[in-house]
């Protein structure tokens, strides 16, 4: 997985059908790249995140063929990471 | 997923017979890489696009296994992006 | 996908079973970087190319398992692309 | 797989259901990458680690679909490593 | 699929129980980066392979999960690559 951080968001309303509803946020990583993640937690801009890609995303939206290859899937916690 | 525009369209008369009729758009992404995407949408040159990669692309074809690792999924709503 | 150009072919006697027989061809993409792909079309040297990647590219091989990552699956008609 | 090495843990405690319970390793690769890795091994911070990533990562788990891309599968034994 | 050359082994005594025994070598792409790659073939250093990477290295593994995202799948022939 990645760490990344939420930048912004995208709305898309022109869109294959197939694609779940639900928030596409941007996420930029520590090495600068930015991505697109669909996210599933309700993150807001600023936000420290875990994201996993691949066919792997995918897999979290049962009985449908979701065509996402980036998911939040965790919300990092900041005051742990500090203390590190 | 990564942000891109479209850039370009190319041609492939002699191919593979699994490859699905329809467009295949060259996309630029913000960092400046290049890839190739079949675009279900009908997009244009100059818009901006989501693009889904690897598997989770030919999962879109339903019943057929398509060699497809890049599909176009929607397109970007731009004055959401300039407000935000 | 991305294009390359075909820049050479590779051969391996030594190899794995799951490995279909047929050509091996190197290619070189825009950016600079190389790959090895199989190759079903018959392409020469000096050919632009369309290649796929990852696990939909073993999907061509119907009925077997092949160890293939890279496939070409369509050669680009280049007489489109300068009039683009 | 890639080898690297433990740089530090993350925690996370708003996350979505299907990411099992365990550690969350921060891993730094030779060529100065960062990721996140999910650590069946208990690994300590500075061990060196093979890491695999991709949907086998989550083929680990079985019986349920996790969205894990990302996987220690070993320790490296170092010594052998320095005298090689 | 990629080129390299085969620079080194690695051993890992603790380990996930899943990863088959096997050798793991370290294989150097022409562009410099390195990964290690499971070897069904008995390669020595300095051997020039082909590397498979994702889940279609694990397809290998007949009925077995196994974690492995990178295959060596042929030794290439260098006397013909010498004469290209």
């Amino acid at each position: 997985m990645i760490q990344g951080r939420v930048i912004g968001k995208i709305w898309s309303s022109r869109r294959v059908d197939s694609l779940p509803a639900g928030a596409l946020l941007e996420v930029e990583t520590e090495g600068g790249a930015k991505l697109i993640a669909f996210d599933p937690l309700g993150c807001n801009t600023g936000e420290a995140v875990l994201v996993t890609q691949g066919s792997v995303a995918a897999g979290y939206f049962k009985g449908k063929t979701a065509p996402v290859d980036a998911l939040i899937i965790g919300s990092i916690d900041e005051e742990n990471v500090s203390k590190a």
